[in-house]
């Protein structure tokens, strides 16, 4: 449904209810990414419990789930890191709005990631714990989006970055997050063009269909990417102990990229709304030159088609020389032509003194 | 009444005067839940005034007063809890905007429950005034909407809630109360999008007045949701004696779902304005193919109807050979189809090069 | 003059010049209301300077003054009271907009009340002065418009009215000036249903002018209610000595209406600025139809024309065969008939299929 | 040029610049009015360096240069008044936007003074150098705008003004610029009402380009009155040791009148975007009316010039009872005629029944 | 591309990484300007680092840098003046918003400096560092648009400017970045003046098609000088000690400048709406004129036409006295054209009466 992609419990129901979806079938897929300074360890786990071994470790660790959450993978991980309910039930509940909640010596972070393929805006809703020596990232897609930073982390030069605490790796994740919006507005960049085009060229119900569905999925983007940019700010500014000093140049530099979306965002809503007035205008345009086209035609052969009308009138009386004696007349015919051309000369001057032809 | 629906007296009328609705008749239902976390006793009263019993007692008591309330009611209750003769009016003049109060020992709040059949929103003021071990709900629907909440006070596993003071049971109300406004978006979604097929393939002015309809319940709406989210902020922050510190990370639940409700209604709102323009701009391009309809009949069929008009005319002159010599020659007829196909032809081409056909 | 209804002074008058109007010549009626807990007493006096009297006494004295002030009677009012000039100006200036000065010892407030025959919006400038134990207002109307507030103070057992100081009654009068704008709201309410019959029923030029009236009047009323519902902030917060904090709760409420009455506005004049779209697009629609019915009809005969003109033709050659030989035929004329009909089945057919009717 | 009225110098020349105008010939006129509480005393001066011998004097000191002011005028009184650089070159770079500017012991000011001949509106902008015992004021105009104040301080009664300190003098011109906002709205307030009536009544596009041009007025006047807005509420606010405290007063109520018709002008605003839709609605009830008395008039002529064309065509087959029998009837020509107000009386029926006559 | 023109690395992309685009092969302009207050040298150097020379020496140098940047040209001046490498790559991904940023001892500026050729509107990133004594400018422009700067470095009299600190050069560079946008607002002053009247005299598709450019420009450019302003709010209240307080005036001059070039955009995007609404209305006009005239000829000559079509008919019975008797009359022919004349008399008068003509 276009309008309306939130899930939610039944009024009244208890907080923190865990319930899966009905599809819910899929087993989740665990990747776990421990590391220090010295060494990068990427394991593939069956069960979320089985994460405690790492959580007991001097390391930091990033535990990657991938694909539909069920509710008692998100129970056990909840036992094990001491996950708020709340927090949980927002993590199954998807379409949720960005925000950053801050627990005793934890962060939850929802973000939103937006995926474009030319046709289908989706928003994936990306779920982060944050704690002193562990994040937990979940992501209701199959494949992972962030095999990059996994990739950058498994280069032998790459000490930058495992050196850090998590706060670094929450950054990266963050970043590859707001940033996928880049290519998302670059596409809907390339269709404002093309519609540009298409309105002053040739209008089109269609062309207004495309506009009002980029209108519409602009706004579902931007309903996410404004709390996104308040989550960074808050990001920026907080004086958590989970966040370095260090670190914080790097949130200022994602909260940058952040405002840059929205301004883009907002300019392509703008010209989306203004191009629905050039729509109308063009359309109107138009219809004006298909009346005067009408117009030019009729006006000129209605008065002619009256004149021959009235030579085809069937007067006669034998005596009477009122009797539509033109029709006798030896130049009769000639002259009908010649007045006839006569009105056409005056109307086509007429039209073209007002520049209609 | 659509557009004003707000009871108020007279101006110059007494601070706290309460009269009854002319047909306020049918009796109020008094319902009774007091809890300890040991035990939940329901009882349902006859008269306001036998509340006392359980206000003198070392439990949570919960009123709830379902119907249309009458002023004895009222005095009655308010002579018991100590409630402010401002507060007693603001309960009786239903449609008052969502609000919180703080008084000595008290607080006051109106909150505003939206209800939608498919066809009618109505909005329901819920008042509350909850004290140190009590909370009294007011609602003038005669049927019980926070039977879902009752319902998980009875459930023996449900210590969690009944061990807790009366500002987790105002949470439970106030969510519930929230939360209703989902089931509504979501329907008001599933027109939008409805209209929006509509808009498009078949523009009529039915869908304009649904459209107008829509615009004015998301305006109502709107106008009790946005304080309703002010209240919420209120309580979140609110660093009162009677909310503890661990209710109010239930409030921030409660006020992030008010956020998205909001933002939600504020995109279906933008929408439903851009749907009007969709619907002018529909319009104006169906009138404008209506109008290449009757230009390309016209501009055909005018100057034919003239080339057969003029052969129509009775010019006869025996001896003059300027009478309408055409109609005696010989192939004088074809060649006046000759020459209407010829303008048909001609009139067909200039109309399929400009994309009309 | 409806855009432009303020007094002024010529730039580089001095300030506090007061020049009464040219048809000024109605004599003001000034009332006294004396009270203290014990006893309430009421005077009409013949001049302003006869207050002093009261001034001197330990009560509290409401001095009303109806009726279009001159100059004079406001020189000794400021004498009597220590009235600022700039204050004075802007009493006899009506069309101000509503303010709170505090002065040394003083309050000056200015509010305005709206009045509504059902044709015609006035804005009433009521100005307030008040000091530690009196209260001046002055109202340019003929008849006293807070004769409800004298008739409660009046009343034998009002004595919570009475024992309270003057803040008091400020509440009593603006809380009365502030709900005389829910009746003016309620009409201007009914209007708007009535033109959304209109416009979708009949739109025509009168609904489109009832429109533009209705939005200059909300505008009118808007540039009013907002200031004044400043002003009532301003009162509630305010640690003057001259507000009692028991008051306070009062201005509260008002503060309440207040902000209630602008939120209706608000979505008064929003759905007034939707309405003006819906009348454009009714009348798209209308003319759409319009159009439909002139190319069904235009569509149908001008074709049929062509073919009965045909037969008009006057071509005749004793020896051509090709001379309009169809007009000789045994069935020729059923035939055209039937011909035509054809060509009318294919052209309702057509309209059939695409809708029209 | 109407819509870039600023002069700049080119990007990258050295702030201070001072560069007269090409057509700057006109020599400026200095006039000095010198007042203290005892005398007043007024010379025209023909240099600027000639105030020397008042500002070393214990009195007040008001320069008021008339006139385009020549680079060699500004750098003399730059010299004797110790002037930023800066604030010179906004003193002849005309166009400037108003501000206040707080330097060491001075306060610089610049204001906007709106003229309007009832069709250009022209913004003076009046430039003001304050210091402890002198107000320099500068003014493009040849004639000098504050006459009227001159006025009330030459008047014998008027110690009230000339006992206090320059910021008085400040108030007294400040007020008068202000103030002249009134008359210029007065008068877009008439005009407004004029296009009104036209365009409800007689919708052209003389009256679009008008509604066009005060729109545009409008836009132009509000750019200047908004910073002028600020700069009082910073000379209200302000704490400055060149304004006492007992003038803020007289600032507050010049503050008030601003914050006035910034309110007046908004709602103008708003109501001429608002004719602009009128118009097009007007127009676009005007087209269907137009279109129903087409549709009107073809429907009913069209079918029956088809109905006559019949019995013009010229079926003859001495033999046939199929050609065109109805020729030959008795009564066949009342038939058609009979028919033809059939054909009338039913479409002039239904047209009714629609409402159109 | 008209809509997004800003360079991003891939989503996930390490931060800080620097990638040379395709095309820049052509090599950078590298020219340091190094003054004291005695002597100003100049030298164009082939290798950033070369400019280590000047940060040894007790002198202010400006190292300016044309052309578009190669990553290792970045990567020298980074090592060199110890550039964060995140905005390094800001430096090098163009298409960033105006920032200022505060790294220890350094401040990074972005800003936007536009260029516009009558066509297309350019907006040029130029990238400042400043330290203690040294700035580096960064431009991606052949040719060097500070020319105008280093020419007054050089005028013998300038001690003025190179006796101050780097913090006054950065604000001879803003200032002549700021001011870059007056030339530009004047010539779409001048073009929205050009299409104000083409609009009301002759609007065609081509007006449309430039109001909806210039709306797209005006927003481009609005994205980038927002953040512009910001910048200058920054700096002129940055207690940094890199920026002197005896500069703060200067920087508070451009911080005018940059309001008021907001304020223009602001009008002229305002306007540029505007004049889509009037577009649309003067089509709506003219299609209503040509409608008009076409009614006013069908009006008048259909039911002519209609009239002549009747003695058009063949009735005819010899004995018959209904057979269409008018034909045989005397003044038969006379009387016909004598109520066609009637008839076009009564539609004139009723179109005069009208105000169609």
């Amino acid at each position: 449904m276009a309008y309306f992609s939130k899930h939610y419990h039944n009024p009244g129901t208890a907080p923190g209810t865990l319930v899966g979806k009905a599809d819910g079938g899929r087993p989740v897929n665990i990747r776990v990414l421990d590391y220090t300074g010295e060494e990068v360890e990427e394991v593939s786990l069956a069960n979320a419990a089985d994460c405690r071994a790492y959580l007991a470790r001097d390391s930091n660790t990033w535990v990657q789930v991938n694909g539909q959450a069920d509710p008692d993978t998100l129970r056990n991980l909840g036992d094990l890191f001491d996950l708020h309910d709340l927090a949980l039930e927002d993590v199954l509940n998807t379409g949720q709005r960005p925000k950053i909640e801050l627990y005793d010596d934890q962060l939850f972070i929802i973000a939103a990631m937006p995926l474009y393929d030319g046709e289908n805006l989706e928003i994936v809703q990306i779920s982060l714990f944050v704690g002193r020596n562990y994040l937990i990232c979940l992501c209701p897609l199959d494949e992972d989006p962030f095999e990059p930073v996994r990739k950058r982390m498994r280069m032998p030069n790459n000490r930058r970055f495992t050196t850090r605490d998590v706060d670094y790796l929450l950054y990266a994740l963050l970043d590859l997050i707001i940033d996928s919006a880049f290519p998302v507005l670059e596409q809907f960049g390339y269709q404002l063009e093309e519609m540009e085009t298409d309105l002053l060229e040739r209008p089109n119900q269609q062309t207004l269909s495309r506009i009002h569905g980029l209108k519409r999925e602009l706004l579902l983007l931007r309903r996410v990417l404004w709390p996104q940019r308040e989550l960074l700010t808050t990001l920026m500014r907080t004086e958590d102990e989970l966040i370095n000093a260090g670190t914080q140049v790097y949130f200022r530099d994602c909260h940058d990229h952040s405002v840059q979306i929205i301004e883009l965002l907002e300019s392509f809503r703008e010209m989306a709304t203004s191009m629905l007035d050039i729509y109308l205008s063009s359309i109107s345009q138009r219809t004006n030159e298909t009346m005067r086209l009408l117009t030019i035609i009729a006006t000129i052969f209605i008065p002619l088609t009256f004149v021959v009308g009235i030579y085809g009138m069937n007067f006669e009386h034998p005596d009477s020389p009122w009797a539509m004696p033109e029709l006798g007349w030896y130049y009769g015919y000639p002259m009908v032509w010649f007045v006839m051309m006569g009105i056409t000369a005056c109307l086509l001057w007429f039209f073209r003194r007002r520049g209609w032809i």
